[in-house]
């Protein structure tokens, strides 16, 4: 009865905060300073626009120093700047690499300055100096005063639309700037072609097309103005065979066609009217008519405060679905991490669903909403899951944009990292496949032979990273690829999520060739040391071997210590060729407990102390679900210990707030799952591996309309060891939580206590392993 | 009795001439030697691909050389050449300005070379010796041998696919190059990015977007194989930002997915088969699903010999309209001719109706067939009356394209010289409203709306050209234009045209502001000299002043001398500003009979000595009428004269035979019609004005199945002179022919004379002019 009545007065006080609550413990400011990559502008829930402040991006000239500012720069925001470029339109939220930075607007008075100049010297071009006292950032809306030209900036956005009000104190001229130069990853010279249309005095169109990280992209865009132009130019700084109109027309100033290799344009208005300039962008991949519709269909007739409210309204029905107690810093980081997990991927689709392929083609989007930017090697881990769980919708959409991809792909390719139409290929192995397959078993998609097709057609590309030699040797040597150790452990998880589907499918003849497949971890681990090894063609390991080194030895952003454990489909089967239960977990303490010096991340752009613990790397994935691997022996309390641990450490809610990339939201939902006290360390089984809440009280409405409730009360970080967990009222025996057990919806209580139960009930049912 | 014995016997031989007659008569090798800037290649009539030899363009780095280069090279063949680059899909027929040459395809054997080497060093690159010798043209049909590689090209072509067939004689690799970096006025890196895309190991799709003289020329194309692919790969010379795959795949071998800024492919295959190589080449401006479709519909499952054989019968068809008599030598050069009035302008439009429209967006033409490479200053003279004259339907499809051009130009102007989705606005006027208002006066188009809309929006564009002078002032001033002379005087006849529209419509306010427009030319004559001037703003002309100057004096590829006489609506009123008939006359003959100082001409790429009577230009198209001005005085003899000794002298059966650019067939139209004895001085008035024929017999199948007989017995250089006109039998005693004379088909027998009928018979009907 004490337990029911407690759990209704939790529910009528989570009811009964309003919406807006949740919203506003949103700090979109967290993880801009350092690591974190992400952005503090405005967007919608996995909206195609992310229109942002670019503090800088790469300097034209700078020579060798390239490589460190495209990585420092990758959402174009890093809170340690004083000045701001302008504000642009599309901006990868959290990852590794960098690209985007589409369409840069900035309002300007004064003498006219067409180059963004430096951060050193400012008044050298249009950039203006801020402080981050008039910052104000919330979901979908994001203000600051820029100094330089006394310009009150406001941005907020629907899904295909950025919208700028610019309130200019200064008396002079009142002007914007576009920078279709500008872009992030611009340090060869990205815009290959840029245009602008002066359809009338309040309305442009144009598009440019660049070879950044995405080796082409198209952005058109159509702008509407709330005032007329009154005065117009550019300049080029390239040089074109013909620009159109030569001796004919003065291109240069009030030509309403414009255009060129390196374009920079000016727009002038009326200053005296005092009414403040609303700038609507809009844009799209496949025209500037797609982006004109775009904008009508969007952002037409609205006010910029009509359109800032329906952003929040937005992003407070969806982080309305989860309802938290906990202390304000708790809030603020568990709601800035479900903020996070809703950005990328990106609808990537005009409003008549026309949306440009990665055949460079413009296909019609049939009975499904296409997305872009998927950061697979990151996000197949926990963030896919986390959308399949609480998002099927998306997570459907997702897994049809993944599979037409598939057939635009003349590789026959499912994504690796893509973006914008195109594959950049960043980081290993086919990790579409899991969540394809992860959607299948949960039973959000249900039809397995076009996921089966688009699977074992992706897992056989033989020139694809090794993986001709991968099916020829059992595992990619290291004498063929320098990554060769990860690469293999990376296929076979990903080759047992495909016989898993075939399995379900009841393909048998599919499943036994990639549960062959998957195995073969096994075939890079090296039973002399305990650590999987690169290995050459001839069967010899290397020798020489330096597990906790990151480079060169046969692994990707990661090193052996934490890539062995690389088997989240096979614990048990790697937990025997470790030589049992007491040397595996002898092996995950060690890797928790073990001083690591510096000297082995000192070169490395992912790792810094910040997202440390012992050996074990947050900042970065291959380690996202090391912790959760004592499920599988008798000691899960190390879980519980650990995964507090890094909640504590490597979450701190602030601007330096993440202790690597948030890689697209993966980092947030880890956060997510992990405060829930679960987490999918086997995506495409249709378990969560039990850790321990971080929170007393969730809960969540599942889009069934259910509602998922989960208690831990008195949960501390003194009470944080889970002494029993009970599902609906009823003593839960197994080691995770299936995933109808969630969807079912219910209460979830655990049990928590100030010291670990430290072996485990002897009748726990233990998680899934293949080979057992 | 006789006469109509002698016709019957005469259409009897024309009719039951096969109509393979007239397609053997066309020598495409005519006008490709010099200044003629014909293209040797197979093309279909008016169709979007004209696959052609490149014996050169412009060499990557000539420094200052290149503006010869660029005009040398307008269809990318001369003669004189002795390698040939490579074998392009697209040409200008005629031009004086050059663009295209995309998708260059060379079949090579031996060492690899991934450039086009130097005409003075061939084995420096990919390109081959050749000699005419070998060379086989013939309306849609082109032979080659490369010598340096023993390969036998032949080429033929449908309106979107250009098919080759090469024979590789020698034992070697057997490969094809693809260089996506050559092309027709490539001086500054025309190329901003090429992709190519192995679809599979017979079919490549990709695309190129070039910045040439069209601003941005976006050309996709879908080619397929005869024989497999065995080996393939790429070089790229720019820097790109990312290529995709780097260390990942080995992209530039084997790598389905090729991409640069400056990049040359090739592919290899089996040579042991013996077989030909077949290559399909479909080209699309919208995408390369469209270039697919284009491929499929036009050329899937048809040989190479079916492919040319369709191209030979539909030449045939068109040709076979007109059946003539006359030497081997005149047929030639009127078969010729009328084949060179049938290339330009060429469809622009997918299979499916989808086109690229100026504005970049994919538009889907309804119910028209979009054409694009409009030489209107060119050939609003005498190519577009006769299109409309002979091929009403296309007539109607251009004016279609034209008005939709308008509609998609940010500008609200007509084309100009527009081609590919861009306008360069090469030369002067707005001449487009001139073949809008003749295809309406002749009953082309009917609806005038339209029409109307289009013409006023583009004569009242302030900003193009001096048009806002002009409307202020009266003429555009010298001081504010260069050639703010002739500019006045193209607007006033274009103005006319607007007039003469908006006057059959009922529209009389409209007609009344163009009527006082159309005036405009008497505003820059100088009554003083006789000459149009160049004016100031302050109503000066300008004193120091040489007619005989091209450049410098006000005019535009003319001198005073020729240009004056450009008042084709108002020959009357210029005749009464001469002072009277006689003083013109003068003029006239002063014009024929004149010494040109060499001088005058030495710099100006345009005239040569071989395009001179006097001081009469033909080679250029300022003065293309001047010679029927004659007919609106008393000595139409010396028209009767002059048209011969122009036809004679200008159109040569040979390589060198043009002596001038052909311009898109204007100069080939000019001669078509004054071989049949009439020329359509001033377009907009329904008049032909009757010169001399320049054959004994002449018959056009007529599109409404009527047919035309045009008769001159006896006519020869001796008999040149004009008795007397019968039209059906009647005496005809008008100096002109109408449209609907025409058209209603019928006779019309010219009796020749040896002497000049010295004065006009009183009671003959004058031709129109606007003030009379």
């Amino acid at each position: 009865m004490q337990i029911k009545k407690s759990l209704f007065t939790f529910i009528c006080v989570s009811f009964f905060l309003s919406s807006a609550a949740q919203v506003e413990y949103v700090d979109p400011m967290i993880g801009t300073d350092g690591m974190g990559h992400t952005f503090p502008g405005a967007c919608v829930p996995f909206g195609g626009v992310q229109l942002s402040p670019d503090t800088d991006t790469v300097p034209h000239n700078l020579g060798g120093k390239y490589q460190h500012d495209v990585y420092k720069y990758c959402a174009g925001y890093q809170y340690s700047d004083s000045t701001i470029v302008g504000f642009s339109h599309t901006h990868f939220s959290g990852t590794g690499h960098s690209d985007l930075g589409d369409i840069l607007i900035m309002p300007t008075t004064g003498e006219l300055k067409l180059n963004p100049g430096t951060a050193s010297a400012p008044d050298s071009g249009y950039r203006s100096r801020f402080s981050h006292d008039t910052e104000k950032a919330s979901p979908g809306y994001y203000e600051v005063v820029l100094a330089d030209y006394d310009v009150t900036a406001r941005l907020t956005a629907t899904k295909r639309v950025g919208v700028h009000s610019y309130s200019f104190g200064k008396v002079g001229k009142e002007r914007i700037i576009m920078d279709l130069n500008h872009g992030i990853y611009n340090y060869e010279g990205k815009t290959l072609w840029a245009s602008v249309r002066v359809e009338n005095d309040t309305l442009l169109t144009g598009y440019r097309i660049t070879n950044g990280w995405a080796r082409t992209n198209y952005t058109y865009f159509a702008i509407s103005l709330s005032k007329p132009i009154k005065n117009y130019g550019y300049i080029d700084r390239a040089k074109s065979n013909y620009r159109g109109g030569w001796g004919k027309f003065n291109v240069n100033c009030n030509f309403p066609e414009m255009g060129g290799r390196n374009i920079v344009s000016y727009f002038e208005f009326d200053h005296e009217d005092g009414e403040d300039l609303v700038v609507k962008v809009a844009l799209s991949a496949t025209g500037a008519d797609g982006a004109l519709r775009n904008l009508m269909a969007e952002a037409a007739g609205k006010t910029f405060e009509a359109v800032a409210q329906e952003a929040s309204d937005e992003w407070s029905e969806r982080l309305g679905a989860f309802r938290i107690d906990g202390t304000d810093s708790q809030k603020r980081m568990f709601y800035t991490s479900l903020y996070h997990t809703m950005i990328n991927p990106s609808v990537y689709m005009d409003v008549d669903g026309r949306y440009r392929g990665l055949d460079q083609n413009i296909h019609h989007a049939e009975g499904f909403t296409n997305y872009t930017v998927f950061s697979l090697w990151d996000t197949y881990r926990a963030l896919h899951p986390f959308l399949t769980l609480f998002m099927p919708d998306r997570s459907r959409d997702m897994v049809a944009s993944m599979l037409y991809h598939q057939r635009q792909s003349v590789h026959g390719l499912l994504p690796v990292w893509s973006h914008m139409a195109n594959d950049n290929w960043c980081m290993s192995g086919y990790h579409a496949v899991s969540v394809l397959a992860d959607a299948y078993v949960k039973g959000v998609v249900t039809d397995p032979s076009d996921l089966l097709k688009a699977m074992t057609a992706t897992s056989n590309v033989a020139y694809y990273e090794g993986i001709g030699d991968y099916l020829k040797y059992g595992y990619v040597p290291y004498d063929k690829s320098k990554t060769g150790a990860s690469a293999t452990l990376e296929y076979a998880y990903d080759d047992w999520t495909i016989y898993m589907t075939a399995s379900l499918a009841g393909d048998s003849v599919t499943a036994g060739r990639y549960r062959s497949r998957a195995m073969s971890y096994e075939n890079v681990y090296n039973k002399n040391t305990g650590f999987s090894h690169p290995r050459y063609a001839d069967g010899d390991f290397k020798r020489q071997f330096d597990p906790k080194e990151t480079t060169g030895e046969g692994f990707i952003e990661g090193n052996s210590w934490n890539f062995t454990f690389h088997v989240p489909h096979d614990v048990a089967g790697l937990i025997r060729l470790a030589g049992g239960e007491k040397k595996f977990v002898a092996r995950l303490d060690s890797l928790f407990g073990m001083h690591l010096d510096p000297k082995y991340y000192a070169d490395n752009e992912d790792v810094t102390e910040d997202c440390l613990i012992g050996g074990y790397v947050h900042g970065n994935e291959p380690s996202h679900h090391i912790p959760y691997l004592y499920a599988w022996t008798s000691e899960p309390w190390k879980t519980q210990y650990w995964v507090r641990e890094i909640m504590n450490r490597m979450y701190r809610d602030g601007i330096r707030g993440l202790g690597g990339n948030d890689d697209c939201g993966q980092m947030s939902a880890w956060y997510i799952f992990t405060a829930m006290g679960f987490y999918p360390v086997c995506p495409g089984t249709d378990q969560y591996i039990i850790g321990a809440p971080y929170l007393p009280y969730m809960e969540v409405s599942l889009p069934s309309g259910k509602h998922l409730v989960i208690k831990a009360p008195g949960v501390s970080d003194r009470n944080r060891y889970v002494k029993e967990v009970r599902l609906n009222g009823k003593r839960h025996m197994k080691a995770y939580l299936t995933h109808k057990e969630l969807t079912d919806g219910g209460v979830i209580e655990f049990v928590m206590a100030s010291k670990p139960v430290r072996s485990r009930i002897e009748s726990t049912v233990m998680p899934y392993s293949l080979s057992e």
